[in-house]
């Protein structure tokens, strides 16, 4: 669909998910057997490069037009003193990326990638999730519509990130609510809390787990009440990549939060998306092993903004640049083992 | 110094190694700290950049011009069964490089690095090291002032890369001579053997070991022994980038064994070198940890030609992006936490 106008319309599109095309992981799968290098020793590559293949139905691909998404909002949860930054840094940062300045932008032009910056209604943050839903339906709607049309259908690869004071707090909630556990189970530091703020903000998701728990077993209806504008997007964006086979690489706790509720509602709906890296942030590697994602790199990042998947995009051009462009044993005239 | 005439020249280019330039270090580490983002939330990568920084005496460097070099060479113990491919593969692979068709040709041209190849009197195999040192001293020094005039003063990072049937035998060879153990502690399945021919590679291995046991405690004449004319030149392109202090991103099992000498004959020699991956070949690990290094990327290749250091080139061209590219908090307007 083209365009997302009501939560039944974002339920309705976790059905009929389109999968790889079979012929073209076939075709890229053979075509490795023939590359000139000893069977499999282009490790975890290969099978990059063929699942990238399967899902541009193309057995030869190339990555031309890689696309960064951000997305930032505000949490009503701030307030309660969860992060080692003011609410303001959010609107600060959005206007960081707009010049050029932040890490995500380095990042974007070392891999060559487009990117595009998405605030969703900074000055109006959502509600506190201790009392209320973060988003009322029509905030949440708003959102999803927003990632759902920031997609460019003629990207050929999506990173989705994001910037939110507070967001952490609400991935935690989420990722409790989806998987079970507790706020101590899921929270980590983000920015850099500690001692009593982060016991605040440990308090802090188990009252949003308390409060929405009458939601349990709806993962939509969990995004609405724990997210916020910036995950639901990411969701959304997430979820139109899938309908348009364009793969997708994972960042972060926050970014895999936000796709969370994707393959649990549909189990399998994040199989054209890879896990980037593993963040610093101490509960993502529960969060990716629950997902069955093994990361791309592991370097101790922790910052969001997409920043570790975009890095990550080298590693996939890489792969695919040896998939699609090295000759065969035969072209090249060189004896197989 | 210019070249390299002699064994001795070699020896005397071990000592008196330049440092980091601690101005550009602490240049650096003063301005990671007035990024825009959390404390340490570029994990490795800010550590990445700081290290660089202080090769380049630089506080704030880019990544410009990256050289790849590779070296290859054949080997007498190839003769013995210890390899998956026949020794004509050696200069099949050459003409491969040089044609554009290898994986290490799509890898540089992923990160935009010049790439050169030097194959090292392919037709006249080194001797069998389970009979004679594998170079005589002409040999020697013939492969180490190679390795030495091939690299450019003017590149700003180096990857060497190698082929040559037969050398994960050596580098076994040579690691185990320089750290102690068996051949069955540090052979691996190299280009893909097993079995029988698994065990005549370790028995080769150790044969060579016990036939050169005099030199033990002499680096330099153990790689005359055990290695090979592109290990030889691997370890000399290392060296002279050390006092030209053009920082090195080390690719796999080969590439480390051939510049383990420089660590054990001078410590600290490898100061200058960053692990660019953790090989699949299986004594990687062990020999990464001998040398004190953690590998960038682990994603399981085990190819060789410098593949995994050249995928590591665009995560340190990332790192670098970052560092010397982003916005200071007070230049963006951003609140510090």
């Amino acid at each position: 669909m083209d365009a997302i106008t009501s939560i039944d319309d974002f339920r309705a599109a976790l059905a009929g998910l389109p999968q790889p095309d079979a012929t073209a992981l076939d075709g890229a799968a053979a075509r490795n057997a023939t590359l000139t290098k000893p069977a499999g020793a282009l490790g975890r590559l290969e099978d990059l490069a063929i699942w990238y293949a399967g899902w541009r139905a193309d057995p030869r691909p190339r990555i031309v037009s890689p696309q960064i998404l951000i997305f930032a909002a505000n949490h009503g949860v701030a307030q309660r003193g969860v992060s080692a930054f003011p609410p303001e840094v959010t609107a600060q940062m959005v206007e960081n990326f707009r010049a050029g300045g932040a890490a995500i932008n380095q990042m974007a032009a070392t891999v060559g990638a487009g990117m595009a910056v998405h605030a969703l209604d900074l000055d109006r943050p959502t509600a506190d999730f201790t009392e209320a839903p973060a988003m009322e339906d029509e905030d949440f709607v708003a959102a999803l519509a927003t990632g759902w049309s920031a997609l460019d259908p003629q990207c050929d690869l999506l990173v989705v990130g994001e910037m939110g004071i507070g967001n952490t707090t609400a991935a935690a909630a989420l990722s409790a609510a989806l998987f079970g556990g507790t706020g101590a189970d899921w929270t980590g530091v983000g920015t850099g809390v500690a001692g009593a703020a982060l016991e605040a903000k440990i308090a802090t998701v188990d009252a949003g787990l308390a409060r929405h728990a009458d939601r349990a077993g709806d993962p939509v209806a969990l995004l609405q009440a724990l997210g916020g504008r910036e995950l639901a997007a990411m969701a959304a964006a997430i979820l139109r990549a899938r309908h348009l086979r364009i793969p997708v690489i994972l960042d972060g706790f926050i970014c895999c939060a936000a796709a969370a509720p994707l393959a649990v509602a549909a189990p399998g709906a994040l199989d054209h998306a890879v896990a980037g890296h593993l963040s610093a942030e101490v509960a993502h590697a529960a969060l990716l092993d629950r997902l069955g994602k093994a990361p791309i790199l592991s370097l101790g990042l922790r910052l969001g903004e997409g920043s570790g998947a975009a890095l990550a995009i080298g590693v996939l051009q890489g792969a695919l640049a040896c998939h699609s462009g090295m000759a065969s044993f035969a072209e090249a005239g060189v004896s197989d083992g």
